[in-house]
């Protein structure tokens, strides 16, 4: 079979962040033919773990990536500031509330994407694709559909690429999974999910209790597969 | 005249660049009894002298200010590549050609927008001012009206302030002036047009020949008003 020419692959960028969803949109987009540019944020989050993790994740796939450091003066949220506690949503056998939780950092996917459209357009990319879904975590405004919408017209009226015409799409190709679903289609990928990390807290093993561990072990338990961390349902 | 409280006063960030257009924009927010937060953006541009100049302009009116220093990996800009030459659209008696300038820097204000955005999420401003105007630089899509509304709309769906009904607004109150009645309208608030630069070059004095100085130059004929830094048409 021939190679195919490099100039004809269409190129992606894609945002990894080192947890699950992020390396099962990666090698979604791999599955798809994309050329895919890595980029990584280290933002000087809690869980500084997950840049690990994805620089792993990148380098097993074989594409290039991109570390951005972006050190934000400000704070808002408890990811980013120590001294505030990462306040838990859900429990073992309940939520006990919704709502915008405090691990929200303010317009955190806002500045990734305008990175990523920003090297998009430098590189000739086609595609941003984003492992952001809403079926567990529906409470981040910028994890939902609407916003995506939103973001993909304002790259075609404020962009080079948008006002000439070639484009640039935000993909959200697990936007409406359940993390069962996603973590099934991950396995059918062959993503490696023993490289990545999901716990807010950053430790040396996953926590267990925190909003992100819960959803990660319900998603393996509702999956039926087995975590290579070992983070479970009790 | 009792003094208004601190609480009661609109806060605004404003994006603050060091040229005139910005620094017309922050003292239209002032004269709105904005209280104002300046952000200023070190990215590595060719025209570094404009910081100095956002931070004397921010001084003058005391307001504070952040710098944030933002280095992006890639360039795609005649603006952050000083290999590439500048190349000039518009000469003394005619326009070369129309189209988007190799100044673009791809995403530019998009990048700008959204940390401005998480600025404003995080201190509880209401409002972000930016300086752009379409008159003479319509060639770049990121300062056209079109971007700002759905910049606008990606707010409303897309951060906690948004989804709650707080909201952020994108002020653009020079957007439908020319270069001549925003320098007309500095004139009146009393704007230090000396403390601003607008040559893209960013020699010790204004190069009279790129783009930037152009208009700069043709705006303060217009406007019957001498510049300060002596940048004249010839």
């Amino acid at each position: 079979m021939k190679k195919k020419s490099i100039g004809n692959v269409p190129r992606a960028v894609v945002l990894l962040s080192g947890g699950l969803d992020s390396a099962v949109s990666l090698y979604l987009a791999k599955n798809r033919d994309f050329d895919c540019r890595c980029l990584i944020f280290d933002y000087n989050q809690r869980h500084k773990r997950e840049i690990d993790s994805a620089i792993s994740i990148a380098s097993v796939v074989k594409s290039p990536y991109q570390i951005l450091r972006i050190k934000l003066p400000w704070k808002g949220s408890s990811l980013l500031d120590r001294k505030t506690n990462i306040i838990q949503r859900v429990g073992k056998k309940h939520i006990y509330f919704r709502g915008i939780p405090n691990t929200y950092v303010p317009a955190r996917n806002i500045i990734f994407l305008s990175f990523a459209i920003s090297f998009a357009e430098t590189i000739n990319a086609t595609a941003i694709f984003i492992g952001a879904h809403t079926h567990d975590y529906s409470d981040y405004p910028d994890c939902r559909r609407a916003f995506f919408q939103e973001v993909n017209k304002m790259i075609k009226v404020g962009t080079k690429s948008g006002v000439e015409g070639r484009g640039i799409k935000i993909m959200t190709p697990l936007i409406s999974l359940s993390k069962s679903e996603i973590i099934k289609l991950g396995v059918k990928l062959g993503v490696p999910f023993e490289l990545t990390w999901s716990c807010y807290r950053g430790g040396k093993k996953p926590c267990g209790e925190c909003d992100s561990c819960y959803f990660r072990a319900k998603g393996f338990a509702e999956a039926g597969v087995l975590d290579p961390l070992g983070n479970k349902q009790d």
